[in-house]
């Protein structure tokens, strides 16, 4: 063995599938260690015994001497693939501003947008746990709670977004969110904004697809490109 | 003007409190304009002139030839302090796996243990609004997605920080989250931490002060910085 075995802890229907994406972007070669949510969508408890936080995605290096390493929370396991698999430098910025634009939509992404959007998921299945006389009250509680806090955060993104892609669209047809090609804004912004919202139910009909123009340009564009592809293909047969 | 001009726009009880901490941490002159919370403990509207998700902290830097350039989300200005302003590399990592554990920490702040906290101060607000009749359910129902969701994933992020300082404090007094000195895990950590649970009572009795006590060490040791007491001294007259 010359090369790092990487191995990935894959989650169905989690932001593991932006790493898988990124491997496959980064032409390297990896394992997919695939895990199921349970009858609670939540993760299984193996992946407690992976790291102790019990998420996904995780990432494993096992080092031609030996030595191990586990990776977790995806914006540094982008981050620390980036720093040590480019070989060719496809994902290092060519100026400052384009580090700090990447840095601060990257974080933007972990910090701002997914956490609004993913208590939307909490909120939803504490309705449908509910007990039966109680549904109508929660539901209606839940909505107030969406429609004064998670919509309108998550929206306010969506916004600086479609803003930001509209100003590129003006000077390029090929639309990347922080700088003239591909980094890691485009791969955290894909599993919120292009699988959960745009081509998702996230938002319902919070969310109205002509509105942003930009971002499902965008949204297509990353859809479209072979790594992306091959990255659902390898992952379809784990559901 | 021979060094750039640095404004912090600063909300009470918010996040930016860190910001002044680490410009003092870097002894930099700066100025703070500050905001108060509504009654309905949002972030007031001026903010959104100031950036356009309308949040608190934004850094604004002034520099000597009139170029203007606004920083938004917290562990983006952190970094973006630290690679511009620490002069003397008091921040700089020393080693790659000081660089990982910097990064993975301050992003598993961000990421995973802000957001869990936070929406507790969503579910309270939600509580409080609703109708007198409905109250008693609501307030069941806040309590049972806080113990299943909010409550679990923010304790499982302070038992893997406890089990960190535990090690930590084997081979030093001193004790800080990543590497030997402080980081912006230290930083970004301090407002969910230090200021929200262990001196805050964002987790209530769910958060019990004996079962972490290298964790309430690191934060006493936190608040008795000389730049930590500063930054509280410069920001009490703002409420």
């Amino acid at each position: 063995m010359t090369e790092p075995k990487l191995t990935l802890h894959w989650l169905n229907q989690s932001r593991a599938q932006r790493v898988v994406w990124l491997l496959e972007e980064l032409g390297l070669d990896y394992e997919i260690k695939p895990y199921k949510r349970d009858a609670e969508i939540r993760a299984p408890k193996e992946l407690a015994d992976v790291h102790s936080l019990g998420k996904s995605p995780v990432l494993e290096i096992e080092y031609p001497d030996g030595a191990r390493k586990t990776v977790a929370e995806s914006g540094h396991i982008v981050s620390f693939l980036m720093r040590n698999f480019d070989k060719n430098n496809v994902f290092k910025p060519t100026s400052e501003q384009e580090f700090d634009d990447v840095e601060y939509y990257s974080l933007m992404s972990e910090g701002t947008l997914q956490p609004a959007l993913s208590f939307i998921v909490v909120l939803r299945r504490g309705g449908e746990k509910a007990p039966w006389a109680m549904k109508s009250v929660i539901r209606t509680y839940n909505d107030k709670v969406m429609e004064a806090f998670n919509f309108p955060e998550t929206l306010k993104c969506f916004d600086l977004l479609e803003k930001r892609l509209v100003e590129k669209s003006k000077v390029s047809t090929e639309l990347y969110i922080a700088g003239e090609r591909l980094s890691s804004a485009d791969i955290l912004l894909s599993f919120p904004v292009v699988e959960q919202v745009v081509f998702g139910d996230k938002l319902g009909s919070a969310f109205n697809k002509e509105e942003y123009p930009q971002l499902v340009t965008w949204a297509k564009q990353i859809r479209a490109r072979p790594a992306y592809i091959r990255a659902q293909e390898k992952t379809k047969k784990f559901g």
